[in-house]
């Protein structure tokens, strides 16, 4: 037998001596804790049932952990946005409960029965699926992210919104199943359809919106899925419900919910969604389109404005996500200075492409103010930018795709506040 | 660019070459199809807005995807079992709403203000933790599964529950965010305990139960976890919250909830659940203790008598799960003749140790009745037994540890049943 305790010694004083470990637990040493000395109505009654919940919801204590809507960014809640609590959240599987929400006309409810899939265009053979049919499908398993192009799209003007759920949670990560677009593409036959090189797919949703996007057959027959679980479950309803599209590393607005219809084709659409709408408007008054890829990104979710320190000094877990859409994390800095400075954080595993990171910094904190950073780098060597980098080349005029290292400033009392470092 | 549709060629015959591809969508193709033809409500109207559900639960046709309990298994619902819906998911999560729940005393609400716990014993330090003082120390995350030891054991006595949900469904499987006991340990400090070969923690609930059980040192310093989250957010009430011990690969009752003290100590316990539970009663009447790990084990998850085949003959997808407690699933094989031949299906991913393996097996179904099996092998080389060689070994008067190979007999109608096979 190995005695493994040496291996990591966590604190690094005043606690590893003393007779109690740390500041909280020396405190309860000093008063008698009717928590530990006497029987607790919890240890001497009985709980629920195994009937009680047969499909469970979080405890009540927990019912600050939810999707939030911002009113004054929408016009309504209809074609809005709700945020993921990632500044609660650990790991990094989102549960679909919690996970943000981006509708152009609203959640449709849709039934598996009433569900159809059409596959037309330049094909050899126009089809139309139901549920069933994409049931019989060879399928694939992939945990990915999937990150709203207009994430953090408030840093462009500063700092605005005063939380990591507001600036950077238009994002979900989850194990998706599904049937590769490929394999129905081959099913429908593209003969036809001549040299794919030049050739796109249009999808689109069921609901009113419809929310039409081209996606270049390149990408089409590479790694996009046709799904219908997330995290071992239907999708939700809000999340697509029975069938969406899954585009690993691009913007969720390609990731199109209640698909109806893939339509070859040997151009874009060059829709509303990829024009007027999802570009990126420039310095001087241009739009690039196609930036489909989430450039590599990080936040530190904890602390964070709604998560603050409430300890005082001493041992602190500075943790946060990093991902990026051209491929897997391989390394993430923690900045304490506002950028001087940066320690390498350690990563909870190495990381899986286009999908979600956890990092951590284990610290013995002085209880002096911090401007925490985190920048992530990903397999292609791409490092995170400043927001003055990323203004340098972008300008202000952009609404989406800022992928900027984020700073968090951390005040003696352990409040947090969103600001900008120059 | 690369053409990749040719890498898979999914359909053997009759579909490749018609003008329709599925039986499904080629007799639609023969009536017109109002959900084709027609705007449909849900294309013409608004659905919800993002404040319709701050935490989402899953849309009404799925209602049927529930944790379920067997009455006549147990004496009441406070001290019993429900079992994962495990022939409706895919995917290796399993979201914690429908994971499946044991309690010996009732799932209990304990808040994360309320809780506490201790470490005594042969330590150097006893003390006490706050949850607020848990989350100060360095965490890791895992996929790991849970497996009841009692999964599968109505099987002893013949194929008796009809669907996998009731057979395999006492497991699930969940990304764990905690602190390794091992780190706490550490904190209390094992100088006092000497030579840690012979050492034992006993770890016990605060609920009335208690459950407490003794793991042997070497398993206490190596991965078990002192757990705080799953799939990222805090545990369900009935999973333990604020917290639980994870001791993977080995049997669930070790997995205490509501953790609220663990001592160090110079030998077992001997307590109630094990030695009068959760032993494994021989043929010769006596009984084995200390029999923790949980061995290479699956089952097809579909078809099953829940899962149907509804389509008729053609493509088809076998799917299921596959676990060790001793490491990753390395193989897994499928067999349509009860045993006779086997096939070797695919893994969605590598397997990895302690965590479940999602497996497929796509057929052309010939219509004719199938007896459907899988088998597992792990890392160890271990191979999942037959139901004959695992009573050879152990006899008929065990409960607990069933791993054998599961039989389900699908008939030409598509409808699977339970069945032993000889």
């Amino acid at each position: 037998m190995t005695q493994k305790t040496s291996r990591r010694t966590f604190l690094k004083k005043g606690l590893a001596a003393g007779a109690a470990a740390t500041v909280a637990s020396s405190a309860r040493a000093a008063t008698p804790d009717p928590l530990i000395t006497e029987v607790q109505p919890w240890a001497s009654g009985l709980g629920d049932g195994v009937d009680a919940t047969p499909y469970g919801l979080p405890i009540e204590f927990e019912d600050d952990v939810i999707r939030r809507n911002v009113e004054w960014l929408t016009a309504d809640t209809i074609s809005s946005i709700n945020f993921t609590p990632i500044h609660a959240l650990d790991g990094t599987i989102t549960p679909q409960g919690c996970a943000f929400e981006r509708h152009h006309s609203g959640a449709i409810e849709l039934s598996k029965q009433d569900y159809r899939l059409m596959i037309n265009g330049l094909v050899d053979r126009p089809l139309v699926f139901s549920y069933a049919d994409l049931e019989r499908f060879p399928r694939e398993n992939h945990v990915y992210f999937c990150e709203c192009a207009a994430n953090t799209g408030m840093e462009w003007a500063g700092a605005q919104l005063n939380g990591a759920q507001f600036t950077h949670g238009m994002i979900h990560n989850m194990e998706y199943t599904g049937v590769p677009l490929r394999t129905i593409l081959a099913e429908a036959g593209l003969e036809a359809a001549g040299d794919l090189a030049d050739k796109w797919v249009y999808v689109e949703g069921a609901d009113a919106s419809s929310n039409g996007r081209s996606i270049p057959m390149e990408k089409a027959l590479d790694d996009v899925l046709v799904a219908f679980k997330a995290n071992g479950e239907a999708l939700r309803k809000e999340h697509g419900y029975p069938v969406r599209l899954v585009v690993p590393g691009w913007e969720g607005n390609m990731w199109v919910k209640w698909l109806r219809r893939v339509e070859v084709m040997d151009g874009p659409v060059e829709s509303r969604e990829e024009t007027s709408k999802y570009t990126d408007t420039l310095e001087d008054g241009t739009s690039r389109k196609w930036t489909w890829a989430m450039d590599a990104k990080s936040v530190v979710t904890s602390p964070s404005p709604q998560a603050p320190i409430t300890h005082g000094k001493g041992p602190l877990v500075i943790t946060g996500l990093a991902w990026s859409g051209r491929g897997a994390i391989t390394r993430v800095d923690v900045s304490k200075d506002g950028g001087k400075s940066w320690e390498t954080a350690r990563l909870a595993k190495p990381g899986e492409k286009m999908a979600l990171t956890r990092f951590y910094l284990d610290i013995d904190w002085d209880g002096e103010e911090m401007f925490l950073q985190s920048r992530a780098i990903d397999e292609t060597g791409y490092v995170q930018p400043t927001k003055a980098q990323l203004r340098e080349v972008r300008g202000l005029n952009s609404i989406y795709h800022n992928n900027c290292i984020q700073t968090w400033w951390v005040r003696p009392n352990g409040e947090a506040e969103n600001v900008e470092v120059s």
